[in-house]
């Protein structure tokens, strides 16, 4: 095992209840042979580490002892497991949370993100990585350019999503798109859109800041539901015709309606956002009529070396969606503040080790609000 | 343009009303180059011929003037267009009720069924097959082996939705299929189902008689929604994982909700059956959960010369599901007995030009059980 | 059936033999219902032009008679059928040069390129397009934009070829392809690539002149095969890994059998170019070993609108193909030119109805060299 | 870790230099926490284990020590490793005979038989199944129902083979098949065929035993190629029209052309065989023009749970092919007798722990023909 500088201790952000996150000093992880130790450099705030922190549950995940958040990481590797041949000590890399077993049905064929056997990082009881340092099952972990920033590097987590959509519902170079709603997985999902090619992109939110960013990562058009009815919209849009494939990716009920009604005759959608109840009301007869395929998403399943390349290759910008910066310390801080300014926040993003740019030191004293 | 013995007029049975049918003295159809005039030997009731009689209107399709029903048939050549080549007058054909444009982009695709611009039998304003001579454009005009019989020939057209719901649920040999209705669509859903190989073949059905036929047609397990709750013996029948495809054929929402609970991870749900409402609660998180496929099955396309070889081929014994013949001057009591006695009946076929092994006058005088 | 100035008699370049056009006068075709007259504005010279000028046949296809060639054109509607509604006179229109009959089995399963019956463009015996006007069915017939021009849109044919091998080849945004061949096929192809998301797109040829525009129409990396070793250069190129997809355009053994020999396991192969000779030697070992695909390309099916959108688009410039332009009356010298100057010549150009921004007067007495 | 009755030791017929096999007394494995130990109740021999044993090496693999051969195998669980939890002693399995790393790319994406790190049955340096005892990973073991024999389920992996090459071309229901070499994997082949609905199987071989084998496994129509020519009967059989799907699996250069050139347009080929030498002649012309599909096939994956479930089912009889039965101490003499007796010998299987229905003591003394 080949380790470097790794000291014995280190900080974490320890959820004990709802609301309530310590910095703790935790032992570093020791690492099996066919793990790495990955010093965590940024962690993107996702919807459900917001959820958990609110609610301590997602469905039947269920957080019953402390747990520490956070599943959209990269960092830099600190040792390498004795049967590690890919890595060495320093690479940078981006780290896919979800370690599958290898062994069953889903995973031979191909589908591990159906694995029943999954460890997620940040879903009960495994803890995720607003922490100085994870191990990792090296097969789960990929190397990145030095062109790619860590926080770039996280988002390769939600970009997964909108890749996998992708994949599943067949999106194809010169065809139209419409994505219901623009949170970081709707945008990321505009990134993976473009990246695949669609010439159209139509998007929905209900806040400007975040159909402002949709238009710079590649939305052609631009719908606010506040202010305008998307069915109609897009009706128009595309001369009557509707849209290939839809997304849907906020969990609004009215939203999948509208992503369902917008689709051509024989186009796809992806259900993408989990709503709050479980019984939503679809319509059947256009589904059968139109021979609309409908397609759910879980997570995703190979989709990191391609995420990389593409935001590598400067396709997208992803980073545009950063608009916060948190030390570990602040941790707290940052998911309150990505809990209560949807308006204004895109991804909060928590650096465990500093922030780019600037001693710990300055990073533990100071927050640091993007672009302003 | 050759053609045998065609007389100048024909009989028809014109429904000028709902439930008002009478038989009427007819010019047979003039052809053109590129199509066929076929001597209709049997024709098969169908749930949408019923809904018409009744209710002058399925959706859209709106009853405006005389029409004539039925769109399940075959028949014997009696005349070819002078650019048909396939054909010889005498020649026995099932007819595939939907003539497109052959121009469309869903045309150019293959996808000819979601043609905008169809002319379906017995979708007004098209009339349809209980008469005794159509014309047809060759290509939907299909040759059948003498082992077939015109009855068997003419349930090529259910069968259809059945083989294009396997085909797009990718039905694979050695599968667990849940069906859910027994009726003449979802009965030769199941001889689709056996057809593709699928290993178990699970049914939902409330009347007993349809349950019966499905077992003789390949069903392995037969759930008598009356009595059972389909969704705990599914899981058990299949030890808690579900089952790989499930077809609704129904239009019944509840079914159509346990066809999709019963799925297992990455399972393919086919909504077949047209529900009379058009929303109708699914479980959105089940389906994002698991990565259900969803298909909306609208008719069907390159499905009659599989369907046809298949029955051929001894698969399936299609015949057994005609209990009830009439003669084409009662076509309004073949229809009446098919709207009442659903506990009995399964495919009521109508004889246009004369019962097989009896004369037309005898068909006249008697009905004809099948069966008994 | 609206017209619009159409004059009785036009100019058409008619093959006589080997190497003999003569430009005669003709009658302008009589439209059918269902057809477009169109005003030919660009036509390019392709391969199967030159060979067919050259040896009067291709394979089984034979000129016996007098032809006119030319099959990648666009122009402008001179008239419309009495059953088109699509079309007004005036329109600008890309020419998809193979009528099908829209009947057989291929045509209905959506690939009509292997319709039996087709009628294409300057195969024998169907005349071409060097010629003012022809008529062609509407289903054949695309609009274009006003940013393209008629060269671009003549372009959408050989662009085709490209965009159909990229579908069969199932080629995703981010991979790495190997194109063999830079004649304008491959040319185009590079172009298809592109629009596909290919991100490292490796050519091949032995003309420093093709693999120049092949970099500017999207080629990562070039490799002239007079001066490299193409397994080799692949070889480095991947790290040792093989691409993800090759595809053959020049019909030559040893690039097709470097092709193959390029792939990853799993890897994805489309023949496209026609070699002279019928058996190539391949390596089968390797096919099976590394569970290659090869799929078989022969023109296209269903790329038109995805074809112009691409080009509409931007994403690349085929303007920049053009090397040579004549007016119809030089049809021979067009064809000598692209003949006799490979190294020179990309793509030439033929103006039945004057070249763009200048008198057909003008076109007729000097030959219009392009970029010069 | 849970165990029955397991010896310190077990015979096993170890291979010290081309046909030269020895019985020798090993320890029993040791098994890891995810591993099993099998005792193995047959083996069938299969060509690669007989081109081992007169070849020492095939392609890049060589036999550079001692080594045990064998690799379709089934057998009875004798102990179970800490960490399995699907068996327990006395289960009778099938043995998917390569082991692979499930972390890899080809293993992430469901390819596992292009993993480059697997470890298979052997394949030297990895010992095989003629041996009394093997150690397996839980997860490439099978449960297999009594009503399958022991031979049955060895025969699962030439099977495999097969069931691999139908979803790998897409074998439909109703489609028509052939398939080029009748030895084992060629037999089972046809097997898969008929497991997958094809409706016409068409296969060559020269041997009439095998012929005959292939007819009683599902072959409609068989042809002897010193008899017959293959592309000419083929011809005559589908009407001039080529079949849907053609395999090969002799290796034979002159079959692999008569597979190809049997073929309707956009007909799909696979490669099984693996030819004695590189080059193949292809008629690449052919491949263009009809937009042939060709995959190469390489082992299987994914295919043990379906192959069990078909033999299990009835739709063939697998056990058909068991022509010789040796115990261990005799797997020389069998070897020679597979080698040596191609006419009459189809499928040969050793017993390591005697042959069923008798004692060991008898299975040492006396050969076994089977059928006799």
């Amino acid at each position: 095992m080949s380790t470097i500088n790794v000291p014995q201790t280190m900080k974490a952000a320890v959820m004990h209840g709802t609301r309530e996150i310590r910095i703790e000093e935790l032992p570093v992880p020791q690492i099996a042979p066919d793990e790495v130790l990955i010093k965590v450099m940024a962690v993107g705030i996702c919807g459900s580490d917001l959820h958990y922190y609110t609610h301590g549950r997602i469905g039947k995940y269920v957080v019953e002892k402390p747990i520490i958040l956070g599943h959209e990481c990269a960092g830099e590797i600190s040792a390498v497991g004795a049967n590690v041949r890919q890595f060495q000590v320093g690479d940078r890399v981006a780290v896919e949370p979800g370690v599958t077993c290898g062994t069953c049905e889903a995973c031979k064929e191909g589908r591990y993100n159906l694995c029943p056997d999954v460890q997620f990082l940040a879903t009960p009881p495994v803890d995720g990585a607003f922490v100085q340092y994870i191990k990792m099952r090296a097969d789960f972990v990929f190397p990145i350019p030095d062109s790619l920033s860590y926080e770039e590097a996280a988002l390769v987590e939600p970009f997964s999503v909108g890749i996998h959509a992708a994949a599943r519902t067949n999106l194809q170079p010169g065809s139209t798109i419409a994505i219901m709603g623009m949170g970081p997985v709707g945008l990321m999902a505009v990134a993976a859109a473009k990246a695949y090619g669609a010439s159209r992109i139509i998007v929905t939110d209900l806040e400007p800041v975040r159909l402002q960013a949709a238009k710079q990562l590649g939305a052609s058009h631009v719908i606010n539901v506040r202010e305008q009815n998307p069915d109609e919209v897009i009706h128009s849009i595309t001369g009557g015709r509707g849209v290939d494939v839809a997304w849907e990716t906020a969990g609004n009920p009215k939203a999948l309606q509208s992503a369902l009604a917008s689709l051509r005759r024989g186009g796809k959608l992806a259900v993408v956002g989990l709503p709050a109840q479980d019984e939503i009301p679809l319509n059947v007869p256009f589904i059968a009529d139109n021979e609309v395929d409908i397609y759910g998403i879980f997570r995703y399943a190979n989709t990191y070396p391609k995420g990389i390349r593409f935001l590598a290759s400067g396709i997208v910008d992803a980073s545009k969606l950063v608009t916060d910066k948190y030390p570990l310390e602040q941790t707290q801080e940052a998911m309150e503040r990505a809990l209560n300014h949807k308006s204004e926040c895109l991804k909060v993003i928590v650096y465990p080790n500093g922030a780019p740019e600037q001693s710990a030191a300055d990073a533990e004293t100071e927050r640091q609000p993007a672009g302003r």
